[in-house]
């Protein structure tokens, strides 16, 4: 269990395979992001078809809606929401230290206010770790303290510095969690009588460290130092990108830990990303991917297809009997014009926003397919540049 | 092509077959209803798998969005919309006639503000005729004059014979219209490449009058027999019930009718309805339904049970691992929870009105299936009692 295998590489990228208690998750792979316990605006099983091996959900916002324990008493996450595959949730980390002004960070914890009541609220390093293990994804990570995009150095090392210290406390308190669960009678299953097969290991779990140190290079590196020195881990996250940084930083980054990394753990660039970035990392050594913005662009009607960027409320699809990507195999595509869609954008349909989010996510986790079999017969870098020029240039032509 | 075969009856109540040029329709059968080219917030798959024989399109919403234009140069609404079975569209009568103060009644036609960009428009009996030519359907509708829901005589009595005189300028306008496409070259077929199956007769349409006269006997009895002296009709409707009167007024109506329509002819109760409606009606005669009370009701969180009604909201069904409804076979009661359901809609996702809806929708579905069993067995009546004393007592437990 949490093994991973590295079958192929190129340069630094990777095709692997992980193990985990729901599933084989193939990398490099894109995690759609399941904020309240769905794929905003999808059906499981649409999630499924598009090829998801694995999803993530939102500890802040399960936390607060509908709690862990409406969750735990439901037999689990998986339980809850009826998806059966590999599950990982976020620690909160990166939530709470977006409610800029309504947050109070101290070593305890973060103290904050919900944004649904009002209430105030704390997670401590050890409290996520509740909450996750009451969750019971396959992998959980770290509550970590992330610091803005283009912090300067001394804030920096300061989240770094503490995002080790919690890791420490993180790692107690999910050992005791195990151990607990380990040495319990036989059979402490969740009590749920779920339609869906549940392995017997389906509540052991698995806890991954994030390395922080904003855009600065000698803290990355010490923070890898410090997390590896607290090892061995079954998977290593990559936190603070994507977060407003220029895109040539956050490569830079990436260059300057992926010698560094473990070679047989995965590798998680978290919130990342778009098309392009999911090239740019998998060239750099990531493993795994999250991103919201492939279901929320496509809620606003934003779609990616090989030749760009798509706005499907466009004049010039009014007429357009040709899918949003004539490339794409994805249900929309296969089934639906583009004349269609913008018609169900620009009568307000819920459908609209659905069948885009289908396309997007399928986009991203078809990226990863493709990037995998590339690697696979060594021809990965070409057809990257390749794709990648192709993409930027063409601009949602047909 | 459209024939009309009865099977069983059990008083008034009856079982047949519809055959339309995209598939037969089973009797009663609830027709399902997709406003702007889809039935809210749902998938044609979904419909589908709810076993939708048939479904309805709104002439006035897609006059104003696409355009009937645009609908054409896709194909027509079938392909359009991807749905491959029967449909029906509406005259845009019913819509236009809501309209209060936004519009004026001619005996020309209706003159009305639109309700997206606030212009002039005109729908005429011929115009309807050549907007529901435009968008395929299998069926369309007479052009008719609605009247409020308890209209005094002398004005029931304006609407009733206008609709009279309006369904002659309908069927004159409607026999050119397929005339001329008739006798037009052959394999004048909607072009686009459409990945579904079209029948060579795929364009062909019929026309079926609307029997009104408000909650006024003797009206009802001069616009029927006005209407089967412009006859024959492979199909008749009743219109301008459920608009406000009092259910037992419906109900008399529909008896006053019911021994005076022609045995051979489907009979379509417009706008209703609930799930006792549908008993009821099928209890006096009538073969098919429509209402957009199932998916507006799933988009508010209102679920039908064979027990009663449930506010999935209810703080009741927080840790409910019971299904919507115990005795149900659609997709969302074969799958989820109570508890999740309500997460959904407390949390707001899309995901849950769309749960709901499927489930409404099937709820109707299947009460006409069902029904169609029982007339044919002869035990309708007995098993309308027990269910409706069920569905009325019990208010939703599971």
């Amino acid at each position: 269990m949490f093994e991973f295998q590295l079958h192929h590489t190129e340069g630094q990228a990777r095709a692997g395979s992980l193990t985990l208690p729901h599933g084989i998750v193939e990398t490099p792979a894109f995690m759609p992001v399941g904020t309240h316990g769905t794929v905003r605006g999808l059906h499981p099983e649409e999630v499924r078809r598009a090829g998801a091996q694995i999803v993530l959900g939102n500890t802040y916002h399960l936390h607060l809606r509908p709690g862990e324990a409406v969750v735990q008493a439901l037999g689990g996450l998986h339980r809850f929401t009826t998806w059966d595959r590999p599950m990982l949730t976020d620690s909160g980390g990166f939530q709470v230290f977006s409610l800029e002004g309504l947050r109070k960070i101290e070593e305890h914890g973060v103290q904050f206010v919900s944004h649904i009541d009002g209430s105030t609220r704390t997670i401590t390093p050890e409290s996520s770790m509740e909450i996750q293990w009451a969750l019971g994804a396959d992998v959980a990570m770290v509550f970590d303290h992330v610091v803005p995009g283009q912090a300067p150095w001394e804030l920096a090392e300061e989240g770094m510095e503490r995002t080790l210290r919690w890791l420490d406390r993180c790692r107690r308190r999910h050992s005791e969690l195990v151990d607990q669960w380990a040495s319990g009678p036989v059979g402490q299953e969740p009590r749920l009588g779920s339609p869906l097969p549940t392995s017997p290991l389906a509540h052991w779990q698995t806890l991954w460290p994030i390395i922080q140190g904003g855009t600065h290079d000698d803290l990355r590196m010490r923070s890898l130092e410090g997390t590896l020195a607290r090892g061995p881990w079954t998977g290593i996250a990559i936190g603070g990108l994507s977060v407003g940084e220029p895109k040539p930083v956050m490569h830079r980054v990436l260059e300057g830990l992926a010698p560094a990394l473990p070679a047989g753990v995965p590798r998680y660039l978290m919130g990342v990303g778009f098309p392009d970035d999911l090239l740019e990392g998998i060239a750099r050594g990531v493993d795994l991917f999250d991103c919201v913005a492939a279901t929320r662009n496509g809620r606003h009607g934003s779609a990616w297809t090989s030749t760009g960027k798509v706005n499907i409320r466009a004049a010039s699809l009014k007429l357009s009997e040709a899918p949003l990507d004539a490339d794409c195999d994805c249900e929309t595509c296969r089934r639906f014009s583009r004349s269609y869609l913008r018609h169900l954008f620009m009568a307000e349909e819920m459908l609209g926003l659905r069948l885009v989010s289908i396309h997007n996510i399928r986009f991203l986790i078809r990226l990863g397919e493709q990037a995998r079999v590339e690697i696979q017969r060594g021809t990965f870098d070409r057809w990257r540049q390749t794709w990648l020029e192709r993409y930027h240039t063409r601009r949602g032509e047909s």
